[in-house]
Protein backbone atom coordinates (compact mmCIF):
# COMPACT_ATOMS: atom_id res chain seq x y z
CA UNK A 1 0.00 0.00 0.00
CA UNK A 2 1.64 3.18 -0.96
CA UNK A 3 2.21 6.01 1.78
CA UNK A 4 -0.75 8.40 2.13
CA UNK A 5 0.34 11.78 3.45
CA UNK A 6 -2.24 14.53 3.84
CA UNK A 7 -0.36 17.82 2.99
CA UNK A 8 1.79 18.35 5.80
CA UNK A 9 -0.51 17.42 8.74
CA UNK A 10 0.47 13.71 9.16
CA UNK A 11 4.14 13.32 8.81
CA UNK A 12 5.03 10.67 6.62
CA UNK A 13 6.32 7.70 7.53
CA UNK A 14 9.82 8.13 7.25
CA UNK A 15 9.20 11.35 9.83
CA UNK A 16 7.46 8.81 11.81
CA UNK A 17 9.81 6.53 12.24
CA UNK A 18 12.68 9.32 12.67
CA UNK A 19 10.49 10.93 15.70
CA UNK A 20 10.37 7.70 17.12
CA UNK A 21 13.10 6.89 17.17
CA UNK A 22 14.84 10.27 18.27
CA UNK A 23 12.05 9.49 21.70
CA UNK A 24 13.07 6.70 21.96
CA UNK A 25 16.74 7.75 21.83
CA UNK A 26 16.08 10.49 24.43
CA UNK A 27 14.34 8.17 27.05
CA UNK A 28 17.03 5.20 26.82
CA UNK A 29 19.54 8.63 26.98
CA UNK A 30 17.66 9.46 30.70
CA UNK A 31 17.26 5.44 31.56
CA UNK A 32 21.06 5.04 30.94
CA UNK A 33 21.77 8.28 32.84
CA UNK A 34 19.21 7.57 35.96
CA UNK A 35 19.37 3.76 36.09
CA UNK A 36 23.13 3.07 34.38
CA UNK A 37 23.16 0.89 31.68
CA UNK A 38 22.42 -2.62 33.41
CA UNK A 39 19.53 -1.03 35.33
CA UNK A 40 18.02 0.27 32.15
CA UNK A 41 15.99 -2.37 30.58
CA UNK A 42 14.47 -2.64 26.90
CA UNK A 43 11.34 -4.31 28.41
CA UNK A 44 11.06 -0.88 30.68
CA UNK A 45 11.26 1.63 27.61
CA UNK A 46 8.75 -0.26 25.57
CA UNK A 47 6.26 0.03 28.31
CA UNK A 48 7.10 3.57 29.02
CA UNK A 49 5.99 3.99 25.07
CA UNK A 50 2.92 1.56 25.31
CA UNK A 51 4.52 -0.50 22.61
CA UNK A 52 6.07 -3.87 22.60
CA UNK A 53 9.65 -5.00 23.39
CA UNK A 54 9.41 -6.60 19.98
CA UNK A 55 8.52 -3.42 17.88
CA UNK A 56 11.25 -1.64 19.66
CA UNK A 57 13.50 -4.18 17.80
CA UNK A 58 12.24 -2.20 14.35
CA UNK A 59 14.84 0.75 15.96
CA UNK A 60 17.32 -0.93 17.49
CA UNK A 61 19.15 -4.45 17.37
CA UNK A 62 19.68 -4.81 21.23
CA UNK A 63 20.20 -2.82 24.21
CA UNK A 64 24.21 -2.50 23.59
CA UNK A 65 23.35 -0.50 20.15
CA UNK A 66 20.94 1.50 21.94
CA UNK A 67 23.59 3.03 24.31
CA UNK A 68 26.38 3.14 21.69
CA UNK A 69 23.55 5.64 19.77
CA UNK A 70 23.17 7.41 22.80
CA UNK A 71 26.96 7.52 23.39
CA UNK A 72 27.12 8.85 19.86
CA UNK A 73 24.51 11.42 19.85
CA UNK A 74 25.80 12.53 22.86
CA UNK A 75 29.58 13.24 21.78
CA UNK A 76 28.11 14.74 18.60
CA UNK A 77 26.37 17.95 20.68
CA UNK A 78 30.20 18.55 21.77
CA UNK A 79 31.30 17.65 18.17
CA UNK A 80 29.12 20.68 16.42
CA UNK A 81 30.25 23.35 19.26
CA UNK A 82 33.96 22.37 18.12
CA UNK A 83 33.23 22.98 14.54
CA UNK A 84 31.40 25.87 14.95
CA UNK A 85 34.43 27.41 17.39
CA UNK A 86 36.64 26.26 14.73
CA UNK A 87 35.18 28.23 11.76
CA UNK A 88 35.13 31.22 14.21
CA UNK A 89 38.00 33.69 14.15
CA UNK A 90 38.04 34.24 17.92
CA UNK A 91 40.98 33.67 19.93
CA UNK A 92 41.14 30.76 22.36
CA UNK A 93 39.33 32.06 24.98
CA UNK A 94 36.44 32.65 22.78
CA UNK A 95 37.27 29.33 21.39
CA UNK A 96 36.71 27.69 24.44
CA UNK A 97 33.97 30.17 25.47
CA UNK A 98 31.52 28.69 22.37
CA UNK A 99 32.43 25.06 22.62
CA UNK A 100 31.17 25.34 26.99
CA UNK A 101 28.34 27.91 26.10
CA UNK A 102 26.74 25.71 23.49
CA UNK A 103 27.83 21.91 24.69
CA UNK A 104 26.23 23.52 28.09
CA UNK A 105 23.35 25.10 25.76
CA UNK A 106 22.63 21.14 24.06
CA UNK A 107 22.93 19.49 27.28
CA UNK A 108 20.09 21.74 29.64
CA UNK A 109 18.04 21.50 26.25
CA UNK A 110 18.27 17.78 25.52
CA UNK A 111 18.91 15.00 27.78
CA UNK A 112 20.50 12.82 24.69
CA UNK A 113 22.97 15.19 24.78
CA UNK A 114 25.05 14.41 27.64
CA UNK A 115 25.16 10.55 28.78
CA UNK A 116 27.43 10.94 31.84
CA UNK A 117 27.77 6.59 32.31
CA UNK A 118 30.74 4.75 30.94
CA UNK A 119 30.44 1.41 32.38
CA UNK A 120 32.96 -1.12 31.60
CA UNK A 121 31.61 -3.88 29.28
CA UNK A 122 28.52 -1.95 28.76
CA UNK A 123 29.76 -1.33 25.09
CA UNK A 124 31.27 -4.02 23.02
CA UNK A 125 35.33 -3.48 21.89
CA UNK A 126 34.69 -1.43 18.46
CA UNK A 127 32.03 0.96 19.68
CA UNK A 128 33.99 1.23 22.72
CA UNK A 129 37.09 2.15 20.52
CA UNK A 130 35.23 4.48 18.39
CA UNK A 131 33.38 6.73 21.69
CA UNK A 132 36.69 6.76 23.16
CA UNK A 133 37.96 7.67 19.61
CA UNK A 134 35.39 10.66 19.59
CA UNK A 135 35.83 12.11 23.05
CA UNK A 136 39.65 11.93 22.84
CA UNK A 137 39.28 14.01 19.46
CA UNK A 138 37.08 16.20 21.57
CA UNK A 139 39.21 16.51 24.58
CA UNK A 140 42.79 17.05 22.43
CA UNK A 141 40.74 20.16 20.38
CA UNK A 142 40.05 21.64 23.74
CA UNK A 143 43.31 21.58 24.65
CA UNK A 144 44.43 23.04 21.43
CA UNK A 145 42.32 25.64 22.27
CA UNK A 146 43.78 26.26 25.67
CA UNK A 147 47.05 26.12 24.26
CA UNK A 148 46.20 28.89 21.42
CA UNK A 149 44.72 30.85 24.44
CA UNK A 150 48.16 30.82 26.08
CA UNK A 151 49.80 31.53 23.16
CA UNK A 152 47.85 34.43 21.80
CA UNK A 153 47.53 35.95 25.64
CA UNK A 154 44.16 35.41 26.14
CA UNK A 155 44.28 32.59 28.66
CA UNK A 156 46.91 32.37 31.50
CA UNK A 157 49.98 29.69 31.49
CA UNK A 158 48.55 26.38 32.88
CA UNK A 159 48.60 22.69 32.27
CA UNK A 160 45.69 21.98 29.08
CA UNK A 161 45.16 19.09 30.16
CA UNK A 162 43.99 19.53 33.83
CA UNK A 163 42.42 22.86 32.57
CA UNK A 164 40.43 20.79 30.19
CA UNK A 165 39.72 18.05 32.71
CA UNK A 166 37.89 20.70 34.92
CA UNK A 167 35.94 22.50 32.59
CA UNK A 168 34.19 19.16 31.36
CA UNK A 169 33.66 17.86 34.86
CA UNK A 170 31.67 20.90 35.82
CA UNK A 171 29.82 20.38 32.62
CA UNK A 172 29.21 16.92 32.33
CA UNK A 173 27.61 16.58 36.10
CA UNK A 174 24.77 19.02 34.83
CA UNK A 175 23.12 16.54 33.90
CA UNK A 176 23.25 15.43 37.39
CA UNK A 177 21.67 18.38 38.76
CA UNK A 178 20.01 20.09 36.05
CA UNK A 179 15.74 20.23 36.34
CA UNK A 180 14.06 21.49 33.21
CA UNK A 181 11.76 22.79 36.26
CA UNK A 182 14.08 24.96 38.19
CA UNK A 183 14.02 28.79 38.57
CA UNK A 184 16.92 29.14 35.79
CA UNK A 185 16.53 28.44 32.47
CA UNK A 186 18.55 26.29 30.23
CA UNK A 187 20.54 29.30 28.51
CA UNK A 188 20.78 31.29 31.89
CA UNK A 189 22.53 28.06 33.41
CA UNK A 190 24.92 28.07 30.26
CA UNK A 191 25.61 31.49 30.07
CA UNK A 192 26.52 31.60 34.23
CA UNK A 193 28.52 28.58 34.27
CA UNK A 194 30.21 30.04 30.79
CA UNK A 195 31.00 32.96 32.60
CA UNK A 196 32.47 31.17 35.82
CA UNK A 197 34.76 28.75 33.81
CA UNK A 198 35.98 31.10 31.56
CA UNK A 199 37.20 33.54 34.60
CA UNK A 200 38.67 29.97 35.70
CA UNK A 201 41.37 30.39 32.81
CA UNK A 202 41.58 34.28 30.97
CA UNK A 203 44.12 36.04 31.69
CA UNK A 204 41.55 39.25 31.99
CA UNK A 205 38.58 38.20 34.03
CA UNK A 206 35.38 39.92 34.52
CA UNK A 207 34.83 41.05 37.12
CA UNK A 208 31.48 39.79 38.25
CA UNK A 209 29.18 36.78 36.92
CA UNK A 210 25.43 36.42 36.85
CA UNK A 211 23.81 36.60 39.94
CA UNK A 212 20.45 35.63 38.79
CA UNK A 213 18.88 33.93 36.05
CA UNK A 214 18.13 36.13 32.65
CA UNK A 215 14.95 36.52 30.61
CA UNK A 216 14.78 33.28 28.26
CA UNK A 217 16.57 34.53 24.85
CA UNK A 218 14.21 35.64 22.04
CA UNK A 219 13.90 33.92 18.95
CA UNK A 220 16.83 34.50 16.89
CA UNK A 221 19.10 35.09 19.25
CA UNK B 1 39.28 -19.92 72.11
CA UNK B 2 40.91 -16.38 73.51
CA UNK B 3 42.66 -14.14 70.74
CA UNK B 4 46.50 -14.05 71.01
CA UNK B 5 49.10 -11.82 69.56
CA UNK B 6 52.24 -11.67 68.76
CA UNK B 7 53.26 -8.12 69.90
CA UNK B 8 52.04 -5.36 66.68
CA UNK B 9 53.52 -7.99 64.32
CA UNK B 10 49.75 -9.21 63.76
CA UNK B 11 46.91 -7.15 63.87
CA UNK B 12 44.24 -8.41 65.98
CA UNK B 13 41.23 -9.86 65.42
CA UNK B 14 38.99 -6.65 64.90
CA UNK B 15 41.64 -4.63 63.56
CA UNK B 16 41.66 -7.58 60.84
CA UNK B 17 38.10 -7.45 60.41
CA UNK B 18 38.31 -3.62 60.20
CA UNK B 19 40.86 -4.04 57.86
CA UNK B 20 38.84 -6.54 55.29
CA UNK B 21 36.21 -4.39 56.13
CA UNK B 22 38.03 -1.71 54.24
CA UNK B 23 39.34 -3.21 51.28
CA UNK B 24 35.58 -4.69 50.75
CA UNK B 25 34.78 -0.95 51.14
CA UNK B 26 37.16 0.46 48.60
CA UNK B 27 36.51 -2.69 46.04
CA UNK B 28 32.88 -2.26 46.15
CA UNK B 29 33.16 1.96 45.52
CA UNK B 30 35.54 1.05 42.37
CA UNK B 31 33.35 -1.41 41.11
CA UNK B 32 30.02 0.76 41.44
CA UNK B 33 32.04 3.75 39.33
CA UNK B 34 33.08 1.35 37.07
CA UNK B 35 30.04 -1.12 36.64
CA UNK B 36 27.44 1.10 38.23
CA UNK B 37 25.05 -0.72 40.60
CA UNK B 38 23.36 -2.93 38.97
CA UNK B 39 26.80 -3.99 37.17
CA UNK B 40 28.47 -5.17 40.66
CA UNK B 41 27.51 -8.17 41.72
CA UNK B 42 28.64 -10.02 45.62
CA UNK B 43 29.79 -12.47 43.84
CA UNK B 44 32.56 -10.89 41.73
CA UNK B 45 33.49 -8.91 44.66
CA UNK B 46 33.89 -12.14 46.85
CA UNK B 47 35.99 -13.44 43.97
CA UNK B 48 38.06 -10.61 43.53
CA UNK B 49 39.46 -11.17 47.08
CA UNK B 50 39.23 -14.95 47.23
CA UNK B 51 36.36 -15.81 49.46
CA UNK B 52 32.83 -16.98 48.83
CA UNK B 53 30.41 -15.24 48.90
CA UNK B 54 28.49 -16.19 52.00
CA UNK B 55 32.07 -15.14 53.64
CA UNK B 56 30.67 -11.29 52.33
CA UNK B 57 28.10 -11.60 55.19
CA UNK B 58 30.27 -11.18 57.96
CA UNK B 59 30.49 -7.81 56.64
CA UNK B 60 27.55 -6.59 55.16
CA UNK B 61 24.07 -8.10 54.49
CA UNK B 62 23.55 -7.35 50.79
CA UNK B 63 24.69 -4.72 47.98
CA UNK B 64 22.25 -1.97 49.12
CA UNK B 65 23.88 -2.11 52.42
CA UNK B 66 27.52 -2.26 51.06
CA UNK B 67 26.05 0.80 48.27
CA UNK B 68 25.32 2.81 51.21
CA UNK B 69 28.16 2.59 53.57
CA UNK B 70 30.50 3.40 49.93
CA UNK B 71 28.21 6.59 49.58
CA UNK B 72 28.56 8.02 53.23
CA UNK B 73 32.21 6.86 53.18
CA UNK B 74 32.36 9.16 50.29
CA UNK B 75 30.09 11.86 51.97
CA UNK B 76 32.51 11.92 55.08
CA UNK B 77 35.46 12.88 53.04
CA UNK B 78 33.58 16.47 51.86
CA UNK B 79 31.92 16.86 55.54
CA UNK B 80 35.70 16.17 57.27
CA UNK B 81 36.98 19.48 54.70
CA UNK B 82 34.47 21.42 55.77
CA UNK B 83 34.24 20.93 59.27
CA UNK B 84 38.44 21.69 59.11
CA UNK B 85 37.15 24.86 56.72
CA UNK B 86 34.86 25.62 59.51
CA UNK B 87 37.55 25.48 62.37
CA UNK B 88 39.40 27.58 60.75
CA UNK B 89 39.84 31.73 60.46
CA UNK B 90 39.78 32.41 56.64
CA UNK B 91 37.71 34.53 54.47
CA UNK B 92 35.16 32.37 52.25
CA UNK B 93 37.78 31.80 49.64
CA UNK B 94 39.72 30.69 51.66
CA UNK B 95 37.37 28.28 53.29
CA UNK B 96 36.09 27.48 49.54
CA UNK B 97 40.32 26.68 49.37
CA UNK B 98 40.57 24.26 52.45
CA UNK B 99 37.36 22.41 51.17
CA UNK B 100 37.98 21.82 47.38
CA UNK B 101 42.14 20.88 48.00
CA UNK B 102 41.24 18.30 50.81
CA UNK B 103 38.38 17.21 49.13
CA UNK B 104 40.24 16.45 46.12
CA UNK B 105 43.09 14.72 48.00
CA UNK B 106 40.74 12.71 49.57
CA UNK B 107 39.22 11.63 45.97
CA UNK B 108 42.55 11.40 44.57
CA UNK B 109 44.08 9.33 46.90
CA UNK B 110 41.46 6.81 47.64
CA UNK B 111 38.75 5.51 45.46
CA UNK B 112 36.59 5.10 48.12
CA UNK B 113 35.91 9.00 48.54
CA UNK B 114 34.54 9.60 45.68
CA UNK B 115 31.00 7.84 44.81
CA UNK B 116 29.63 9.01 41.66
CA UNK B 117 27.10 6.99 40.53
CA UNK B 118 23.58 8.13 42.37
CA UNK B 119 20.85 5.21 40.22
CA UNK B 120 17.56 5.21 41.48
CA UNK B 121 15.64 2.65 43.29
CA UNK B 122 19.84 1.75 44.12
CA UNK B 123 18.99 2.70 47.66
CA UNK B 124 16.20 2.01 49.88
CA UNK B 125 14.08 4.91 50.87
CA UNK B 126 15.65 5.58 54.59
CA UNK B 127 18.77 5.35 52.98
CA UNK B 128 18.26 7.31 50.22
CA UNK B 129 16.75 10.14 52.61
CA UNK B 130 20.38 9.90 54.62
CA UNK B 131 22.65 10.44 51.91
CA UNK B 132 20.30 13.02 50.26
CA UNK B 133 20.39 14.80 53.72
CA UNK B 134 23.81 14.91 53.54
CA UNK B 135 24.89 15.67 50.61
CA UNK B 136 22.36 18.64 51.29
CA UNK B 137 24.07 20.05 53.84
CA UNK B 138 27.81 19.90 52.15
CA UNK B 139 26.01 21.94 49.24
CA UNK B 140 24.61 24.29 51.53
CA UNK B 141 27.77 24.58 53.92
CA UNK B 142 30.00 25.56 50.34
CA UNK B 143 27.04 27.59 49.29
CA UNK B 144 27.16 29.41 52.81
CA UNK B 145 31.32 29.99 52.17
CA UNK B 146 30.14 31.23 48.90
CA UNK B 147 27.96 34.08 50.27
CA UNK B 148 30.51 34.98 52.66
CA UNK B 149 33.36 35.09 50.51
CA UNK B 150 30.57 37.56 48.47
CA UNK B 151 30.54 39.39 51.39
CA UNK B 152 33.86 39.88 52.64
CA UNK B 153 35.20 40.66 49.29
CA UNK B 154 37.18 38.15 48.63
CA UNK B 155 34.69 36.62 45.83
CA UNK B 156 33.02 38.13 43.22
CA UNK B 157 29.18 38.66 43.11
CA UNK B 158 27.98 35.86 41.83
CA UNK B 159 25.13 33.24 42.45
CA UNK B 160 26.46 30.80 45.27
CA UNK B 161 24.32 27.65 44.23
CA UNK B 162 25.42 27.81 40.26
CA UNK B 163 28.83 28.35 41.76
CA UNK B 164 28.97 25.11 44.01
CA UNK B 165 27.45 23.00 41.24
CA UNK B 166 30.37 24.12 38.75
CA UNK B 167 32.87 23.60 41.67
CA UNK B 168 31.19 20.07 42.62
CA UNK B 169 31.10 18.71 38.89
CA UNK B 170 34.65 19.44 38.08
CA UNK B 171 35.83 17.68 41.62
CA UNK B 172 33.34 14.59 41.02
CA UNK B 173 34.63 13.96 37.79
CA UNK B 174 38.25 13.41 38.87
CA UNK B 175 36.99 9.69 39.78
CA UNK B 176 36.20 9.59 35.98
CA UNK B 177 39.47 10.07 34.74
CA UNK B 178 42.14 9.59 37.50
CA UNK B 179 44.27 7.09 37.49
CA UNK B 180 47.28 6.65 39.80
CA UNK B 181 49.73 5.80 37.17
CA UNK B 182 49.60 9.24 35.52
CA UNK B 183 52.33 12.03 35.79
CA UNK B 184 50.15 13.97 37.70
CA UNK B 185 50.02 12.95 41.66
CA UNK B 186 46.95 13.32 43.44
CA UNK B 187 48.79 16.74 45.78
CA UNK B 188 49.39 18.06 41.97
CA UNK B 189 46.28 17.31 40.27
CA UNK B 190 44.18 19.00 43.51
CA UNK B 191 46.82 22.05 43.61
CA UNK B 192 46.12 22.60 39.95
CA UNK B 193 42.47 22.44 39.95
CA UNK B 194 42.23 24.17 43.20
CA UNK B 195 43.72 26.98 41.55
CA UNK B 196 41.66 26.80 38.45
CA UNK B 197 38.82 26.37 40.35
CA UNK B 198 39.33 29.57 43.25
CA UNK B 199 40.71 31.40 40.14
CA UNK B 200 36.80 31.31 38.65
CA UNK B 201 35.38 32.96 42.10
CA UNK B 202 38.38 34.88 43.22
CA UNK B 203 37.91 38.58 43.46
CA UNK B 204 41.83 39.07 42.77
CA UNK B 205 42.47 36.23 40.71
CA UNK B 206 46.16 34.52 40.89
CA UNK B 207 48.37 35.77 37.41
CA UNK B 208 49.21 31.91 36.49
CA UNK B 209 47.73 28.39 37.27
CA UNK B 210 50.40 25.50 37.51
CA UNK B 211 52.00 24.24 34.36
CA UNK B 212 53.32 21.03 35.18
CA UNK B 213 52.87 18.63 38.21
CA UNK B 214 54.55 19.52 41.45
CA UNK B 215 57.10 16.83 43.35
CA UNK B 216 55.52 14.89 45.97
CA UNK B 217 54.67 16.47 49.33
CA UNK B 218 57.60 15.55 51.86
CA UNK B 219 56.34 14.15 55.26
CA UNK B 220 54.26 16.40 57.08
CA UNK B 221 53.09 19.03 54.45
Amino acid sequence: MAEQRWGTIVPSRSEQRDLKLEALLQAAAQSFNKKGFHGTSLADLAREFGVTKPALYHYVSNKQELLFRCHMISLSSAVDAIHEAEASSGNGLERIRVVVYNYLRAITENPTACLVIFEDGALDGDHTKEVLATRDGIEGKLREFVAMGIADGSIVPCDPKMAVFTLLGAINWVSRWHSPEGAWNGDSIAHAMTEQLLRSLARQPADTLPTSPRPAPSAGE
